[in-house]
């Protein structure tokens, strides 16, 4: 009954295997290793971008810093939503990296809308050399909240964008969950969709700690490797990251996982929401659910060992009918037998 | 006959046995592991530190680029040798993460003197406001030229800087083939000779990825974990280093690796030695050599296969009796046939 | 009729005065003038702080950015308002200097309120390691909308700064006006309202280009002084500083020409306010006027040669009645008679 | 009496009388004066480069951050001699503000060698993303030691540059003084040359604090202003920096005083050649002199009043015919009767 996160869970085997598999021989570092030239491939396969540049970090932070750093100059300002985890959740690294300021552009479900974003750009830059200057726009896709962006949602944040001569990012730290969400190709959630930049997440998806950085202008490409150097990111035994994002893309396993991911959260939302007290915040589309419940059933349901964030008070000290949000993260891992039993308690 | 870098081999099978084995279940992210709980006493009793703050990174650049963050001011100079890694090989991820810049200080063999280092401190902060002031002294142990600083040489240079009131860094990536060199205590090489902080290197002995970040004083530790974030270093699978780290430590496994690796080395030493023609720029110490070879030998092992860095010319062009500069590191897991064929294609 | 800045009138004649007596014989250089030891006896005895550190800056965006990155480290963040002008009009000035990023409060006639203020600074840290840090307040006195804090509020403010362990800055780019508004001491609106560092400008009101940045604790002077010179902030010849600063603390200089620009505000807001179709914004409390005037007042006034911004739309297009924002801003320098002139446009 | 600075003495009356001259009435602020059309025509027809962007800062320092800033990245190098102003004496402000780092070329009379310029770039790069990459070369006109690039020296160090693609900026905080040394054009001395930037200083020239920044390639000019307003050296009340600019550049004011100054060191210089216990450095070739001197003859210069750095130990303490180096700088303000007062002291 670990809801806490989707970082929280194992590895998957065959991922573990690559692993062990990797640990051979001599193999050249910092990213000349062959299982590299694969996962190049393979990734430019899966988004259908022969040119894209292909880079793994092995961290989200990493992966969101120095691909915002590589698109934004340092007088800047990148426009997320307020709930982005570049904003709330990487202790400034994108400014540490990029130089550049975050504006911050009201969001619906965590979903920054066009209008918004369109004002929010339109508002800097009036005051020429004074304030920042648009830099890139990041996308959250799934975002914070456990919502995911239609492709018509991403083409009309991206139109925006691209009509100020802005870049896309999509912080994919979930793109696995979305992209079986939406039933789509990474193509058309990318640069169809007018995305210049993803990372593309696979710690929360099956990995030990991978993610991929995928450019589609490959102009950028040896900015982008140059302050991954720079920023300590670049790994000498560079093959143990290749080998898992190897696994992970291999027979699609990222799809496989990430459709388990989202079935177990069905399945959590489906008991859920038969609890008459439920009351989700955000319909849940992908692996993660907000919802109130009295706080008597967090008090219950933690007693009883289930493991998840409730966000906003206490579930021990108050009045036991008032309502309290719990945030529930389902990973791969998880069983139905986990979730049957979590559900249990709730329905008492 | 791999001899290129000890970053090039595999991972010692107890460590991947140790990652295997902590793939099972649910963990806490972020540092809060268990296995963690265990690496940090590990450590401090490896050290003799019990108060000593311990954090993990996952590669070489962010341990010292942290460490040497959280000792020096923006305003400061670092001390270092012309060799040092943080200035030649970090593509200025010391001064990106510190805001301070290196001094470089003359050094033999590839250790900083203590009358240089003297010199070089003395002559910072001359000019008051204008000039940069005096930050941490870093030394490389292991140096970059494979020599070895004696406790005694550590000490001489620790004692001129705490002189000045500055601190000491130990860049550590081979700091146990240094320890084994010395057989000395952890201790001994580290606070016992006045040194504040260590880059406790597992990458280059045997880890898939993993250096220890050991702060003698623990009122800095907070400030590490805030930059360690912010440089997008923390990982959320944090199991995944501690647990490498855990079987490093375990039954000194650390030590044994480096043994192996030094005694390859010696090996390889003594066969060189018996070549007439081979000239030693430094008496090699620990698992890395310098050696002149004529370029016609060079020549000879390259195309047999034989892999190791030329530093100072193309050994398929120009006079085959010059002598150029050869590199070469031995790991743990180089097998005593590899270096014997290695020696039997030099000896024709 | 040129309200469109106080930074675009002439330097106060007794300014020029100083400055052209300091143009003699020989003076060290950055800050070891003699000017410069009045200046810092005079402000301390203005501000009633025997201990301060005292600088000078020749920018407003200097004064602030330094002394906020001498308050603030780069894991934090610094709380304003969003209509700070060091979030608005300095182009990440003060990020680049601090490392930190900002978090906008919501406020009220351009003022912050302790609810919010509290609510923003909870809200922070609550992610530990992950998120952005507690780090100081800014408040802008008089604040970029011509409303002018009551030491009530700014009490209040600082209060619950303090009440997290938070340090205050105050922008006092027209710290004058607002002394000058509220009828108080130096002291007063400052280390006795809770408030920790202040950029005392002069910029804005008879100088030619100096701030003086007054630091409460002495603590922090050397940091201060280090950081102005990383920033080329440091001017060699910085008697001619000092004089300006000088002759605006002689005989209370500064508060005349305060005093007048707040007069010549008062006359403009009441002439403004007998004209039916007036609508203020914010009630004008120092020398800055925020209004609401038909299209065609505007037209009819700038096309006669008045000098100022149109806030939000181009007076030449549009519904000739729709109402449109001005912002008049006074300085010392302006006369009655160029201020009358503008209000007989405008009543036509 | 006083050799200590040429920062140190007034600036020149017409500057003042045109600062005078430009305190009328109201002018737009941050560079829309009317003086700096003025200026920008000016600059570029000495510089007979009709494109060229001009834009002014306040401190030298400033001017070096800011250009080098604008041609460099963050993961470069800057080359530039051991006694460069920007390495010294700038607090780590070019590395603030442009990210990378610098590369001390060996020099000769304190000007870089061609030899170990391309041995300097050729160095780094070699080691890939690991290494800082090249960045501009940074020449000092004057040098810090008074010496003086030849037209052909500045050549063959711009084409070193020029090979490797490298840019070249060049700190002329003493240009005048080269110029005149040189007797060429400004545009012989820069773009001609091969430089692609210029400071070119004005304060230790008669200014009270101003120095133009010239960039060759306008492509360039709008990075410049953003970091220019980022780092706070945007001033509202332009007006101030570019009256002085204009007086400077009128009827070449800027070379009068330059032939001042430097006819003023040649008269120092004179008379120390005279005196047989000194001993220059370098020899004197503009406003600048390094000359060893017994100890006794500084110790009789100091106490009868002379003001000037003595280098390399104290003149009160030691063996009374030991040499020391003092450092003499004449400004354009020098009497002869001062020179002459100093030298009788001297010969006694």
């Amino acid at each position: 009954m670990f809801f806490a996160s989707d970082n929280a869970g194992p590895a998957h085997p065959k991922v573990m295997e690559a692993l062990n598999a990797a640990n051979a021989g001599y193999q050249s570092g910092y990213g000349a290793d062959t299982q590299m030239n694969d996962v190049r491939n393979m990734v430019r396969n899966m988004f259908d971008a022969p040119q894209a540049a292909v880079y793994l970090t092995a961290t989200g932070t990493a992966a969101n810093s120095i691909l915002l750093a590589t698109m934004a100059n340092p007088w800047d300002t990148i426009f997320c939503s307020p709930m982005a985890h570049i904003h709330e959740d990487e202790c400034n690294a994108p400014e540490f990296y990029s130089g550049a300021k975050l504006t911050l552009v009201p969001a619906e479900n965590a979903k920054m809308t066009p209008d918004a974003l369109r004002a929010a750009i339109e508002a800097e830059q009036s005051r020429g050399v004074h304030g920042p200057q648009r830099g890139p726009v990041s996308i959250t896709q799934v975002t914070e909240k456990g919502t995911v962006h239609t492709l018509d949602e991403l083409r009309a944040l991206t139109a925006v964008a691209q009509g100020f001569g802005c870049k896309t990012h999509l912080d994919g730290a979930r793109f696995s969950n979305a992209l079986v969400a939406l039933d789509c190709t990474a193509a058309e959630m990318t640069w169809k969709a007018g995305v210049d930049t993803v990372s593309f997440g696979g710690t929360k998806n099956g990995l030990l700690g991978v993610e991929a950085c995928v450019i589609f202008d490959p102009d950028l490409a040896w900015e982008f490797e140059l302050r991954r150097k720079r920023g300590g990111h670049l790994f000498s035994k560079h093959r143990y990251l290749s080998a898992q994002m190897q696994a992970y893309l291999t027979d699609n396993l990222w799809h496989d996982l990430a459709s388990a991911a989202n079935a177990n959260c069905a399945r959590l939302a489906a008991g859920l929401r038969k609890y008459a007290a439920t009351e989700f915040l955000f319909e849940p589309e992908a692996n993660m659910i907000f919802a109130r419940l009295p706080r008597r059933d967090h008090k219950r349901l933690l007693d009883s060992g289930a493991n998840y964030y409730v966000w906003d008070g206490d579930p021990n000290e108050g009045n036991p009918d008032a309502p309290l949000i719990g945030r529930f993260v389902c990973d791969w891992s998880m069983t139905d037998a986990a979730i049957d039993q979590f559900l249990d308690v709730l329905h008492g």
